[in-house]
Parts: structure tokens; sequence; C-alpha cells
């Protein structure tokens, strides 16, 4: 796609016919376009689903597959779990706040049952079996994980559950969740045309009536008669818009499909769309959440910062945004041995040292930092309490001589992961977008309604406003992506 | 102003004759306003200045009246200083980073020395003498004061030296600033028209050609020949706008006229201009820098996050963006008497006691906190080392009892800030705005430039990215301010 393109739209008045006419074109083959599609043949609207890849997945298929469902699913209770919408409203206004979208994280939490259900009956697979320890993807096939729900401050904000609903899969499970959705699609009438980029919204006074794209090196043309649905993705692969909007996620590794170059963003800007919370970043970090669990994640002068139980996203945002990832994860040799060796995806310790102050020296941080903050953990894990952090006492236990640390910006591969050895300590990607109703409408900038333009997923601020959970991207994609499909299906 | 009327641009077909024509109206009357006129005068154009509060001055006459320049002025150079562009140039960069726009401030540092001319050409004041310890303002009318240069890592990154002017005043100077470009506004041709609040943007095809704005319950249409300057201030007033692109910022105190409602940079976005840095404030922390360089600050925890000697602008964003403004400010007997009573400003400590085990305790930490972080510091601080955080030997010294502790959250109030005591902590307001070039031509979502629509001051986004330090909004929106207007007066 050639930067040259300016993204202002264009009039359809300077268009004399159209090479493809359909009711609903959604832009983009991810979760989201794919949901949109599905409910939009559902209702009845002919459909034609744009991908500038030459197949459908986009960076949802590189995921791990995880969904945040939740309040009573069937997984939770073959798990022996009981959960109410109401606590997994309280939970995601927590942890994606400051300022969450109330609506959209309540109607969320209120649906989530059903949209589990509209999963399950597309094909989705999820195994109801809990997979019990911190980690990013569980190295079995179990179908649910604790995403932080029971740890400070979360566990006194709302009746814990564990929501991550993991898609069954060998490794992570995106490719699946993918697999299956288009397969869905490939039962409809949906049209898929590949290899073809949106470039520019086409307007009818101050309607969106279609989209001018690139196949190959040709130009064509598509009208919709009831609605264009944007899920392009975020802008993590636009250097540009992220020193513009997000600079402390510039440098830092990218989690996508090298797709993610918020053109579908821009161009719905230039047709007066707001945006919001653009600043804000899922950060990957590049870590064994089992080790950390087990022993600590310290700051460059070694200390503390947060509670090491947590979901691995949030300690990624707090090791990003306040430390500028100068994190260090320190264990003992008890604490590596712990952790299953199919969760230590090869990762070996940078420095290992008989004593604590052999080991700041090794890294070289003050002489007594480990010392002070290891003693003071110890001292207080002795009663199994952390009264500075609030870790659950069930990973509280003394460190004891020999100690390692591993340095966070030296990064780890899980295989699944490519190349994120050199991503510099994490893999970003952007939460924030356009500004959309809970019916996927996007939002000019008096509030109003843009007439014929939606959007779900990452090209839009989703349920989030700061802070991010994995598995409220597939999450959110799909459910906003499917209301966006059917708002626009009976549009006009 | 109501929040019914739309911010869409009217078209000019429907305005049949205006009330005013000029040739260059610049919207908003604070320091990028006053200066925009006077420069725009100069180059004979006909200017109309629009401010809807009762008289000029804004948020610019509130402020403490320090101007961030360097490169060797008059005052520096009266005080002993050697100073380069270069040098200024790398502090800024770094200060005011990541990614820092580094056109802004490479022309900013190079022309420093001529634009404080220009200030001193039109009658502003500055005296040559340094204060010379950390404060917000300092209690004097000393002219010249550190910004933070001399402190790590700013003093490894750029050879340091004061480049906080401040306008010589009793108090703030802000005012002064404001009086004294208002007598030059006076002395020239340009037509001032207060009361009178700009609405909504009057485009013809793709220039921007007029305003419609309102005085009082009339509403009256204004047309600019040559060109329409913005400068209406942030958005720290508008708490939906906050919400949405500064999450972090919402609900605490504001430090404006109360009119930084960002209108300007949603009528600018809605004529096709993009925006940049939406998420970065300013954030003006309740503590007394005296106190805090003497002593420490720390998080809820009692662990210290920052040298204490930087520019506590710098400290108030560690302090809110890391740990939710959840910060004490510690020190001893001696600490407190050593503070001038007149840098006091009445503050008392909130606890006070004889051994840090019940400082700790009165203050609800853990137990041990305070003993483990002011035993380190003490520790370093007989050697004069300061390892953790390399706060300036100048202010190392052991903390002996009796022990004193400092609620940043509860405030504190110097005469001038009014009643901040009830800000929670900060007064803050925002940084970013509207995408310029260094000509303060406003760009739109391609990167061209709007025909006919200039902006400066805090409704662009300035020299800065994420970091801010006093000085450097007076500074950049008086600079970038003359040189949109110098723009603007020649179009056409």
């Amino acid at each position: 796609m050639s930067a040259r393109v300016p993204v202002t739209p264009i009039d359809a008045a300077e268009i004399s016919t159209y090479d493809h006419v359909t009711d609903v074109l959604v832009i983009g083959y991810g979760c989201a376009g794919v949901s949109a599609a599905l409910e939009a043949d559902a209702g009845d609207a002919e459909v034609i689903l744009l991908e500038r890849q030459s197949g459908g997945g986009g960076s949802s298929a590189l995921s791990g597959g995880e969904m945040y469902l939740g309040g009573g699913t069937a997984i939770q209770e073959a798990c022996g779990f009981t959960d109410t919408a109401e606590d997994m409203e309280g939970f995601l206004l927590a942890a994606l706040g400051p300022d969450a979208d109330q609506a959209k994280v309540g109607l969320y939490s209120r649906e989530s049952v059903a949209h589990y259900q509209w999963l399950v009956d597309h094909g989705v697979p999820f195994k109801p079996s809990l997979w019990d320890s911190p980690t990013w993807v569980p190295p079995t096939d179990d179908g649910l994980m604790w995403m932080g729900e029971n740890a400070y401050p979360f566990n006194e904000i709302a009746t814990p559950a564990p929501r991550g609903h993991r898609v069954t899969s060998d490794g992570f499970g995106g490719k699946v969740l993918m697999a299956v959705l288009s397969e869905a699609v490939d039962k409809t009438d949906v049209a898929v045309h590949t290899d073809t980029a949106a470039l520019r919204l086409i307007v009818d006074g101050d309607r969106v009536v279609g989209v001018v794209a690139r196949h190959f090196q040709e130009t064509v043309t598509y009208r919709a008669r009831r609605g264009v649905v944007l899920t392009t993705g975020g802008f993590a692969d636009n250097k540009e818009m992220l020193a513009q909007h997000a600079p402390q996620l510039v440098g830092r590794g990218v989690n996508s499909d090298g797709g993610d170059d918020g053109r579908g963003i821009v161009i719905a800007q230039a047709v007066g769309a707001a945006v919001k919370h653009m600043s804000a970043g899922q950060v990957g970090i590049s870590l064994v959440p089992g080790m950390m669990v087990r022993g600590m994640i310290v700051d460059g002068v070694g200390q503390r910062f947060i509670n090491e139980d947590v979901y691995p996203g949030l300690v990624g945002q707090a090791a990003l945004f306040k430390h500028n990832l100068n994190v260090w994860v320190i264990l003992d040799e008890q604490a590596y041995e712990e952790v299953p060796v199919e969760e230590r995806w090869g990762v070996q310790p940078h420095f290992v040292a008989e004593t604590l102050g052999d080991l700041e020296r090794e890294i070289g941080m003050p002489e007594g930092a480990l010392q002070t903050t290891v003693g003071e953990y110890n001292r207080f894990a002795e009663r199994g309490e952390d009264p500075y952090f609030h870790k659950s006492d069930r990973w509280l236990r003394p460190l004891r001589p020999p100690f390692a640390a591993i340095d966070v910006q030296r990064g780890m591969a899980p295989p699944e992961y490519g190349d994120s050895a050199g991503s510099g300590g994490a893999e970003v990607f952007t939460i924030g977008g356009v500004h959309t109703t809970v019916d996927g409408r996007v939002l000019n900038l008096d509030g109003d309604p843009i007439p014929g333009l939606f959007a779900a997923g990452r090209a839009t601020s989703g349920l989030h406003s700061w802070g991010y959970i994995s598995g409220t991207s597939l999450g959110d994609g799909t459910f906003f992506g499917r209301r966006a499909g059917i708002a626009a299906s009976a549009d006009e």
C-alpha cells in the first residue's frame, strides 16, 4: 500500500460504475471481520469480505486464542466455577481502566454466555479443563485459565472466576479460531476477495457508500448499499502513527501479521470519525510467567513494582510504561526447577550467583539493592505475607541460594512467537481506534453516527481505556464484530 | 458555549455577508495568540484578535511566567553561564521525549536568543539573577532558574545551564508577561474583540476562510482573507475529551483559566486536522520542591522512584502515571528547617514521628518499608552517593530523627494556586493537540497543510511528545505563535 494514496474520501459523483456492488462490505478478514460477515449474511444481506493478504486470518490467527468470556459459561460450570455477569463486569472495569467503556463492558458481560454459545454453535472448540498457573498460553490444551481475576486488587473488587477461554489447540489457538470461523464463512454466500486492500472510502454527501481498493496493480471499486464495516486492525506496524499517538510503544516488537498500518482508522478519521485512547497498548512482555510468579520481577535498581501473580499483560504495561522495560526476573534454583519444563520455553537465566551481592554486581545494580529487596520479601514470605504488593500466599516462599536473574530485554521466544527474542523485551499492539457505539456505528466528532460506516476489532476503541487483559481483543472483536454486522445488514 | 453547536464546518456559500472582514483572524488571547497578532500586524496584515473572556490573558496569565530560553541569552551571560543551542536542544529532546518533535526543538533552540530579544524588545522584563534551588517558581524576583538541566540523567546528556527565564514579578509571572504583551498590542492596529467565542470554522472548498462566533446571545461571522490562527489552548477542562484521550488525567485539578475545553482542537479536526500526543499532560504536583529535594519522595509502599532534584514537573509525571499520585514526601526535622520559610508555602507535615517504624505505622505503610528505604538512602548518603537514582551530592545527607511525612494527595496551596489544596495532589493540563509545521500550518491526515488554517500554543502538539518541562508552553506558545502570525500574514 503506497503512502502516496491520499486518505481523503472520494465523492461518489466521481465514480461512474462500480466493479462490485453488495449490501454489506466488510474490510479485513480477522476475527472481527469474519464475525461481522457471518452475522450480516445471517441477516439476509449480500456480503463481500475484503482481505488484503492472500487468505483470511489476520493478526487474530497469530494470537494465543484466548477469549475473555464468563458469567457462567458451560466451560466454567464444567470446571466447577460459579460466575456472574456482575463480577465479570466489575473485574473488566477495573482491569481495563481507568475509565473503561462502561456501556461496552456492561453489554459484553451480560451477553457473554450467549456469545460463548454462538462461538460453540459455529464450531469453535473449548475444552472443559482448567490450567491453574499464571501463563500467557497454557502449554497443554486446557480450555480455561485465570487472567488474574484471583490476584490483588481484583480479588477484592469482584468475586474471582477464571474467564480465559482458550480455543482448543496444539499451541496458540488463534489459528484454530480463524480456521473454524473461515469454514463457517465458506458455507455461506459471503464472497471473499483476497489480495484486495481498501485504500479510500467513497462518500455520497454524509454517507459512506463504498471503497476504492487495490487488487495487485489494479484499482477496484466497491459499492455497499447498506454499510461498510471496517475491521482493519490497529496501527502498531505504522511507526509514524505510533510516534504521534503512542510514543512509548515505538521501537518494540510488534504482535501482528505485519499489516496493522492503521489505514482503516485514518480513512475513517478522514470522513469525520472520532478516535479514542490512541496512546494505549498491549505489552506482551518477554518472560515466562511461571518463573516470575515463583520469584519476583524488579526494576533496574532491584525494586519490585507489582504482584507477580496478576495477568502478565498488566505486568508488561507496568514494566514498559513505568520502567521502560528495564526489568529483571529474579528467582532461586528451587523456583526454576519447579517450573514444569514445558512451561520454560527454553529460557535460561542470564546470570547465576551463590549470593545476592554477587548477582547485583553481575547485573550492575547498586550494591545492596537485591539484598534489600529479597531480604524484605523473605522476611514476610516466612509468614506467608506480602504487604508490599499482595502476591497470593500460594506463591510466597523465601528465596534461597543459589540465585538467578533473567534480563527481560533480551527476551524469550516460545516457538510460536517466532523472532520475538529480538523484540527488546516485548511485543506490542495498539488498543485505541475509532469511537463506536455498542452497535459498531462509527461516531463523528459531534458524537453522531456517520451514516453507512461501521467498525469493530482493534481498529476501534473497544472495551478498554488504558489497561489490557488478553482475551479481550478476540472477545470484543468477535462480539462487537457480530453486532456491527447485524446493524449494517439492517441499515436502510 | 453550548455543547449543542455542531463542530462541523459551515460552507462559505451559506454566508451571504460577514459581520467582520480582516486579513488575519487570531482566536484566543493567550501568549500564543498575542504573539501571532503582534507579528501579523508587523507583517502589515489587518488583524482581529478574538477572546471569549472579557479580557486578554487566558491560562497564560495564570501561569508561573517561566519561559524556557537559552543558547546564551543576556540573562544567562550576566549570571555567568555559557550555553549553546546544541546543549539546549539535547536537553529538550531528552526531557520532552520519547520522540519529541526534532524539527520544532531544533529550530526553537537555534532561534532562542533572538526570541529572547524579541520578548525584551516588547518590554518583557527579566532580572539577571539566579535562583539556585529546585522550585516551581522562585519566591524572590530572580529571573533565572534551573529546570533540572543539572540533574541526572540530563547532566550526562548535555552540558547543563539554567534556562528557566522567569518574567520579573511579585509571585507568578504570567500576569506580567500578558500585561506587557497586551500593552504592545494596544499600540498596534490589532482589533481585539472580547466576549466572543469562536464556535465553527467556515470553509470555501478546502480552504478555511473564517469563523462563526458567539458574542453573548448574538451570532457573529468573521471572514479572514489570509488566515485563521487557532490559539485556543488545550482540553484539560473538557472531561469527555480527557476520558477519550488522557484518562489518567481525569479527576485531577486543572491548571487553566477554566476555558480549556478543546473546542479549537475539535473544530480543526472537523476540517481534517491531524492531532498528536493527545494523551500527554503536565502534572503540577502539589508539593514543595525544596522539601522534597532535601528529603525524598516515595510511593505508597515507601519506595523511591526518581532523583528528587529533577524538575518537579517530571516528578509529577512519574508520580501520576506510575503511582497514581499515591506518593509521600519524607524528610527529617533538619531538612524541614533548612527550607527557607518563604519557600514553605505554609505546608506542615501530616505525620511526625521519632522513629521510622512509628512513621510507617501512622501512614499505613508495610512494617519496615521506610526503615528499609531510608536505611539504604542513608548508607550511601554518608558517602555522598545515590547509586539508586543519582540525586546530586549537594542534596545528600543521612536523614535523622525526628522524621516527618507529607501526603501529596492532600495537596498544598501556594497563595496563587488558589484552591489547589482540593486538587487531589496535582493540577494538570494537556500537552497534545493539532499537528502543525514549524510555521504553524495545520496539517491534515495526509500530512498536507490545510489552506488558511494555522495554530499555536497548547491547542497544538508543540515541542513535546510525552515529557514536560515548565517554560516550554509560554516558550513554544510565543515562539510558534509568532511564526504562525508571520506565515498567516504572508499567505495569499
